[in-house]
């Protein structure tokens, strides 16, 4: 049951960005401009780092949501699962790795990140932006994980939900559009 | 000494804007909204909810920053310093305390806020909004601070250099514009 007055057909974030469309809207943007945006993370790395911060704030809705974009994004679920669970073991780069473990450390603090850390990721050939971006998009979803949770929205329970919005994700970024949620219902 | 190449003479969140600006728009937007924007909570009252989850984070250029914008627009420096360090007894309303507490929830963690501490706000007076823009504005600086000492950026020693950008943050806003740190120097 959400603290404030949700309307219940759009669970987690998306009831959250409704209930206020003027605040929504630069949120939307900063995310599409982060994780749908030209890169050299491909969309479902940035996802991954998504999901490795959602799931370490314990963020359900937040995780399901970014770990379903991923999956569907790198077109398995190896990768989102493996960051989350055995993260030496992920089938990702080893820049990869060195960028996730940056993500981990700014989800508990922006002063958990070493110049060790950055160092490495480095070495395996990270550039300054990619840092930079990894460092942001944790902090984002530090921001998105502590609205979902903070107002207590839903979290629909059946994965299916999640594909659905995974779909939307991946098909249609992170913009607002007038049918944007159209399919998504947590039924 | 930041990780990434920031602009010696913009230290802090300043550096950082000007070194990604696509993303730094949004950002700015958002803050612009939140603690400048129509609200029945007053300027200085969301800065004191920004300096509340700073202070938390350790963010120190943070701290630094809001507390002086809080300072400017209440005239007064008691409410920064005891939100900070003496909750119980900052003069604040007793709608603001409820509302702080709220905020110093979110900055641990959205899951720590209680149906209690809303019920408690609430019957302090406040209302749907304020509660969500309190949740939104602590995410906000979840995001400011991980930013910030994330990529290590630079925390000027000097309270001078503070009480140039508070004069900013009151005078401006947080909206980019083309002299937007004219007169604020690192020195």
């Amino acid at each position: 049951m959400p603290y404030i007055p949700l309307d219940e057909n759009l669970p987690g974030i998306t009831g959250l960005l409704n209930y206020r469309q003027d605040t929504a809207l630069p949120i939307r943007e900063l995310t599409q401009i982060l994780l749908r945006g030209d890169s050299t993370l491909t969309e479902g790395e940035r996802e991954l780092i998504a999901t490795v911060v959602s799931f370490g704030n314990e963020c359900r809705f937040c995780t399901a949501a970014h770990s379903a974009a991923a999956d569907r994004l790198l077109g398995e679920k190896d990768s989102s699962d493996k960051v989350k669970n055995d993260p030496a073991h992920a089938p990702v780069s080893e820049k990869m790795k060195a960028l996730l473990e940056i993500a981990r450390a700014v989800q508990v603090s922006g002063k958990n990140v070493t110049s060790l850390m950055v160092e490495n990721a480095r070495l395996e050939g990270a550039t300054d932006l990619e840092i930079h971006d990894t460092v942001l998009i944790s902090a984002l979803f530090s921001l998105y994980n502590r609205y979902v949770d903070g107002l207590a929205s839903v979290t629909p329970a059946d994965p299916a939900f999640y594909e659905r919005l995974a779909n939307i994700l991946a098909e249609k970024g992170y913009l607002p559009s007038k049918d944007r949620y159209a399919g998504l219902t947590n039924a």
